[in-house]
This record gives structure tokens, C-alpha cells and sequence, in this order.
């Protein structure tokens, strides 16, 4: 919220006025908080991504949601913004470090689990080409990532339901980032972390077979990402923050959890709590 | 924004929901807060405004412009977003200030002024029914002013042209409300006597009778209205605000002035420049 004061305070000292542009260059947070920056000045000024990260190019810069954090959880926030364009230079990833690029394959193999199989069998047999920054393999995967992203948006701009399945993963991503504390671990690492979990579920839920299982776990590892949460998560710090995720409505949790073949998924609070304390107890020592 | 800040943080913490509904009870300062609270908490919940002052239900609270004030300027930060419903009740206004009810009644005669001169003669000969707080002369006006924000706002919601109308008079205000400091004067008494400066620019433009200047006048006194900035306001403090004001495009400044028979008004930054500083002058001592 003190950046976003700075935002604003620099363009009205500078006098930019309705029709000005705001460009957000750089990764998913400087993208989410200029939008949201464009967003409120003067109730909304032109704004364009120029995502620099493998995250934001692949997820966070589509789609219009623009947002600050709060110490008590992230995105709480914000508003519903679309860029007038996104801008995606595949060369700002020559210098993007290892660990951010894994970061962003955690949201590209999220599009192949939700609803795209075909493109998660690529992936399986591509990951050491993306792991490789061979430049037509990036390109492909952010290609089909944007058209994947972008296809859910257009149907569904507002989250009213089928949007949720881009967070496969998330809610107990969020839980993680906010227990350990932001910027312990990268956002598609603990996207990572959760995806495993959520899939952990499903798979208890008898919604998908062994094999899906085994094939998310593998793809994560080739990717280096994590498969499990950090040793400090506990099953109270998951409930906790899990309470406050935007998804709870008449205080139920909704989750995105796999059921059925590749590539289909649910956005849900039908489900058996019993499978969802088993996984957190799988999960965490205590 | 530090008062913004705690209604999130109540929210937060009470655990709010996407469905919760954010209820703005009380003037507009509230009705805005509120309802750019409501657009940004979660990116957005549902939102009805209970307008309690007659500036509210006249004005503010219908329409969707929401916001905030920054040091430098009124509501330069903000959303249009609507509220699910408007509910007037006029027996809020018993126990409004005398001044609080002039100050509404300075938007009751700019929606005369702007598109509706029949409007303009009910009120010409009502003033002194309104003042006393007649119940069905205040319904009516109400009534009327409603209905013609909510036409306006129904053709241009977003302000790119016909809204801004609506905000004859409010040029030189916010300039006053700015250059004494907000709260020094009430919202609707800088804009009685912005519109006076407005009205005097047409008439120097030679866009209006005398006979229109007059009326003006004659109208906001009878509410006992100011018709004139406070005198500590200068030709330098009026040029430095509406610098920074929202309506600047590219540099230039543009205004609503009346031009043609009562009822007639335009919004443009194609006026001679010698007729805003003579104005300025006539109306200021340096």
C-alpha cells in the first residue's frame, strides 16, 4: 500500500491526467500493483503489461486482475483491470534466474492439469527444453498458456466460477506463502507445493486414478520445484489462512481438485472434509 | 487513505466474504469511501448506499463515481462502480444543518442550469418551501435531481463526454475547496460560487443572457448560498488546482460553461483564455 501511495503520489505531482499510459514492466507484482494503480487514478487511466518473468508472462500479466497485498493475505485488494495489451519479449528470460523460471513451469503445467492434456504431454516430454530456455519450447509454452488463460477469462471474466480453476493449487499455495511468510518461497513454488497437495486430495477422494498422481509428482521434480510444504506449515497455520482465501462464500471452502481423466477439474465445496484434514495431516508434522 | 486502510483491515479481519455487501450509511464523504472500499475489497463485493444529507441523495450516491481524497486533490483515486441499490429516506433530513441543506441545494439548481430549465423555474419559485423543509418539496427535488443524474450517467457512465456536466461549477470549486483547505467550506457552497464564476465566464464569452446571470444569482442567494470565493482564494491558488483537475486533457483545461437559453450548457477547452483570467480576476483581489 506505501508503493501504490508513491504511484499515485508521483503521477498527480507530475500531473498525468486521464489519458495517460501506465506500463508495468517487470514480474507479477510490479504488473498487479500498476494495474491496479492504473485502475484507481482518476478511477482509470490506459495501462499495458510488459511482463519480464516466466510467472507473469505465462499467468499473472492476462486476464485483468490487478492487486496489493495485505499482511493478512495477498490480493485481498484490487480490482477486475484489463491491460490494453501484454507485451511478452521472450529475451527478458535469457537473465531471469533458475528458480523463477521452475516458479513459472508451476503455472504451466497448472494449464495441462485443469483442461489441457495434450499440452501437459508435451510438456512431460519437453520439460528439459524449458528447464533449457530453448527459445521455440518457451515460446510454445507461454503461447499455449496465454491462449489457455485467455479462453477461461473471456468465458468467465468475474470469477463466478469456472475463472477458479486457474488457482488449482492456490489456496494452499496462499496458506504457504502467508505461514512462512511472502517472499520465502516464490509463488509458483508453493503454487508447486499445493498442486501436489491438491492432487494429493483428489486422488484420496478416489476422484482420479494412481497414475495422474505419479505424473504431476514427476513433472514437478524434472521442474526441480517442491512436492511438499515447507517443515514450519502446520495443519492450524493452513486452516487459518485458508479461512481468510477469497474463495470461502457462507464459510465454505471451495477448492479446485482433479476428477477424472487428464486435464478435468472441479471448482467444489462438496467434498468430504475428512479427505481434506487427511491431506493437511499428510502434509505437516504437526 | 488511512481511514480506507482501517475499513479493510475490519473487513480482514471480521473474515468477509465475495458475497458480503458493503453499506454506506451517512454523507458522501462516506457513500464514496465506502463504495470505492466495496470495489476494492476482493476486487469488488456488492454495495448500497444510504445517502443521509441532502448533497447525498442529490448527488453522490447516485452514479457509481467512488473515491478518495490524496492531499493534492479531490477523489484522484478511485473506481467507477455502482451500487446495487440507492435508498433515500427524507426523514434523514430533519435534523440536517441549515448549511448542510444549502449546500445540497447548489446541486438541486446545477441540474436546472445544465439540461432541465423547467426544473430551474419549480425551484425559482419553491426556494423558500425547500429552506423550510417541506416534505414534498424536498421529495420532489430529489426525485427530479435523481432522475436526471441517472439519465446522464445511463448515456455516459464513464465520463467521456455528456457526464462531465454535471460538474458545471465544480472547476473553480474543488480550486476553492483545495486552496482554503477541504472542510473549510462545504462541498456545496464551492460549487454555488464556482458556479457563479462559471456563469460569469459564459457571460463574458458572450454564451449567455444577462438575464441567465442574473437568475443564478438570484437563486443561490435565496438559499444563502455563496456567490463569491472566500477572499484569501487568488488568481495563482485557482490556476495551480485546476492544473491537476481531472478534466485536463493533454494540457488543456476544459470546462463546463452555459451557452444558449436556460438549460444549455457545453463542456469544452475551446474558449478564449482572456475570459477565464479576466474571470479570475474579477472574483479575486490578487
Amino acid at each position: 500500500m506505501e508503493t501504490l501511495m508513491k504511484v499515485f503520489d508521483k503521477a498527480i505531482e507530475t500531473r498525468l491526467d486521464r489519458r495517460s499510459t501506465f506500463v508495468a514492466l517487470g514480474g507479477g507484482v510490479i504488473g498487479d500493483m500498476c494495474g491496479f494503480a492504473a485502475a484507481a487514478f482518476l478511477r482509470g487511466v490506459n495501462f499495458i503489461q510488459i511482463p519480464t518473468t516466466l510467472m507473469a508472462q505465462v499467468d499473472s500479466s492476462v486476464g485483468g486482475k490487478t492487486g496489493i497485498n495485505h499482511p493478512l493475505g495477498k490480493n485481498l485488494i484490487g480490482a477486475f483491470y484489463q491491460p490494453q495489451c501484454v507485451l511478452i519479449d521472450t529475451d527478458t528470460l535469457n537473465t531471469l534466474p533458475d528458480r523463477e523460471l521452475a516458479s513459472g513451469i508451476a503455472e504451466v503445467v497448472k494449464y495441462g492439469l485443469i483442461r489441457d492434456p495434450e499440452f501437459f504431454r508435451w510438456q512431460e516430454k519437453n520439460m528439459q527444453s524449458l528447464l533449457a530456455r530453448d527459445p521455440s519450447a518457451l515460446a510454445h509454452a507461454i503461447k499455449r498458456s496465454c491462449e489457455n488463460k485467455a479462453e477461461v477469462v473471456s468465458l468467465d471474466e468475474k470469477e463466478s466460477g469456472l475463472r477458479a480453476t486457474l488457482n488449482l493449487g492456490h489456496t494452499f499455495g496462499h496458506a504457504i506463502e502467508n505461514g512462512i511468510g511472502y517472499g520465502q518461497w516464490l509463488h509458483g513454488e508453493a503454487v508447486a507445493a499445493g498442486t501436489v497437495m491438491a492432487v494429493d486430495m483428489s486422488h484420496r477422494l478416489g476422484w482420479i486414478d494412481d497414475t495422474i498422481q505419479e505424473r504431476v509428482l514427476a513433472i514437478l521434480q524434472q521442474a526441480k520445484l517442491p512436492i511438499a510444504p515447507p517443515e514450519i506449515m502446520t495443519v492450524e497455520k493452513f486452516k487459518d489462512v485458508m479461512a481468510v482465501d477469497k474463495k470461502v462464500a457462507d464459510g465454505l471452502l471451495r477448492l479446485i481438485l482433479l476428477k477424472g481423466p487428464l486435464g478435468s477439474c472441479v471448482f467444489t465445496g462438496d467434498y468430504d472434509r475428512n479427505a481434506l484434514d487427511e491431506t493437511l495431516r499428510a502434509f505437516c508434522k504437526c
